[in-house]
């Protein structure tokens, strides 16, 4: 195992490298269409791309969580030491301020910014748990069905998720807080902060349970769509 | 093999989630733009995307069907015990008419609904019978030729039919159930369905008759672009 | 290796689900968009998307050259039999024939057409060479580097070149045939094929040549960014 | 080791194939749309496509550098001779100025032109070295995790890029020198040049520095969500 300083850096690194794509590909979108979808879409394609490259590169040294709901899940696991998990969410969220704040610089924008944009309400949350939910079940099922595939599994999964949940899917308590620091097309107000993490905790809660469930004891069917034997020679 | 239970869970589970992302992303890139192209980008890239992660993370445990076609093709190849028929495509429908509801109460629309939208013809019957037809001859070539690749070929064969096919490719009767409960961008009329469903039948049973001959007994020929070797040291 | 029919099925078979996803999602994103640039990205993904199947699936029974240029090229290194070359030809030109009037099938357009398009003069044809220079180089390295990924290769050139080059690289005599016979997005006139056919031959015996060259006795050099070595353990 | 001519061969012909595919599918993209963002796609999926392919297939030849920030990372962490430096990076450079003058071939423009669009200013050099910082992290990340992926990662990482830096990511001297040749969408003043080579060396030399801490020693942690094991079987 690598140490912990250096798992953490992959953390901290990781964090920041996303949010600074999921806000500076958001501020460059908007800027540069008046259609939003397409905007949307500038937003999309980056942070399905960088995912794979974080996730891969990153992985092996501190499992690429970016996300302390996916922490607090493996710990529920006793996937992850305890004396762990603590530094691994505060990595995870001053990364994530940092990628804001890289962001802000290279766009030449203020540096600290706080948002307007609201998202709130029940439809909002349901949004949320549903698009946690998913993505932990995306991560366990992958992890069981086929490791090598989780970075590009969790890379689909959040390019989908951003348009078919009504939230965008931010779906990651740390890169909520750190889009709650940019009043651009990616921000969240910090006052609907506690509404999105409260309903991610509670998808990926959902999820970890039937996880235990629905993966466990997996043997092969007939007939397998996503056969895990070798290529055929 | 995984139980009975476990594997309908993963049947509904899946299908509820591909029609989720189907509807939903309908949703999001319809109110987004006013370019229906834009829009279809928007549907297209999420459901591909979506595709490729069920497939891969259900696959192991009930074949990941989430279509009522490839559960009839499977059975007539002998690759499904009959006595599984009627279950795989209840939980296919009614995983499917769950996606359709969670979508609407993701973007706070009435959760019951009937489309409006026509879609009927013998070119969008041809359409469909295609667009059928070229997904199963993508499975059952794609587990001849090279099973890990299945959810892959999938992911991006419906990428491209949304696109070839006048219809943007239902090819999944137990998914054009549950489009008919939605009046928004991926809906169609309820009276549409028996047209769509046929024609989805007889693509798909043109399709295994023509993959029994065609990928039967295959071997290498030279010089193939898709080697089924490994990469040279 | 597959008996000749089956192979002529195969080549006949992708080619026609080649052209039929060229003209048709020409078609579709020609309809949907007022902004061309959108019309030909929903051009290029599903282009791209079905040469990654229909490579995938039936590589194995003809190769999947769908292609006289490619054809050519394996017989000029003797890696077809000559007595295959007239057949497969014949079958890449009416299986790409029957492409194009199984999409004006779909979209309830006149069977028949000929195309208006001019296409023609020295950038065209430069771009052309480029274009088919280009595809046989990726096929010819990607079977010497990685024969699994080029059905992956094929597709991530031809997006590629569609964009990069000014003819939106059409780089198959067979295809560009095909798509004189449609009056569409994707349509060239019948007067302008043999310019392009000539320049498509030209940059493919120009690739043939230089592969042979720098692709022959090929070893692992340092640093690799592409190792032909498994994944470290 | 291939000889050093078919290793400059393969760097010069890469990015000359690189800067074409910049320079062209930004041109193609501008002609093509009023909607920059629009522009912005076309330019990026072209670019990101054809980075998997020219690393995958000259990547054993030469490296697949096409970038003199590259081959410096490289001569530093003694991984490429001292003597073949200087050949390498003036194949790169003569390679991306014959890519612009292909492109502008291709779409009938004066073969010889300066760009006049301004690319300077603090941002923009934050934007240059913290693109070049991440290409490296995912080159040298990459080979120590996962080298088959690199060229799929590369690629990915780019495609982000384009969109996440206000530079639009040049992340390359030779590709930056060959763009300063183009009055196009893709160009770059000569006069801008120096920053944005500055801020890329030193990039560069940031995440290499940090690489050899982070990538060092590197063993399994629990729980990856990229496992480097192979697919459970």
């Amino acid at each position: 195992m690598a140490d912990l300083s250096r798992r953490l850096a992959a953390e901290a690194l990781g964090t920041a490298m996303l949010v600074a794509t999921v806000v500076g590909s958001g501020i460059m979108a908007d800027r540069l269409s008046d259609d939003v979808a397409v905007s949307l879409l500038g937003n999309t394609i980056p942070t399905g791309a960088i995912l794979f490259v974080l996730i891969t590169i990153l992985g092996p040294i501190s499992g690429a969580h970016f996300n302390p709901a996916v922490t607090m899940v493996f710990a529920l696991r006793k996937e992850l030491e305890t004396s762990a998990i603590l530094p691994y969410v505060l990595a995870q969220i001053l990364g994530g301020i940092a990628g804001t704040l890289i962001a802000h610089a290279m766009f030449e924008l203020p540096i600290f910014q706080l948002s307007e944009t609201a998202r709130t309400g029940s439809a909002q949350w349901t949004a949320e748990a549903v698009a946690t939910f998913g993505l932990l079940l995306t991560i366990l099922g992958g992890l069981q069905a086929r490791p090598k595939a989780v970075p590009m599994l969790v890379g689909l999964y959040i390019t989908a998720a951003y348009w078919f949940t009504a939230s965008t899917s931010f779906a990651n308590p740390a890169v909520a807080i750190a889009r709650s620091l940019t009043n651009t097309f990616a921000g969240i107000r910090p006052v609907d902060l506690t509404g999105f993490i409260l309903a991610q905790v509670a998808g990926a809660l959902i999820a970890a349970a039937l996880a235990t469930w629905l993966f466990a004891e997996r043997r092969n069917v007939n007939p397998p769509l996503a056969s895990e034997g070798t290529d055929r020679p």
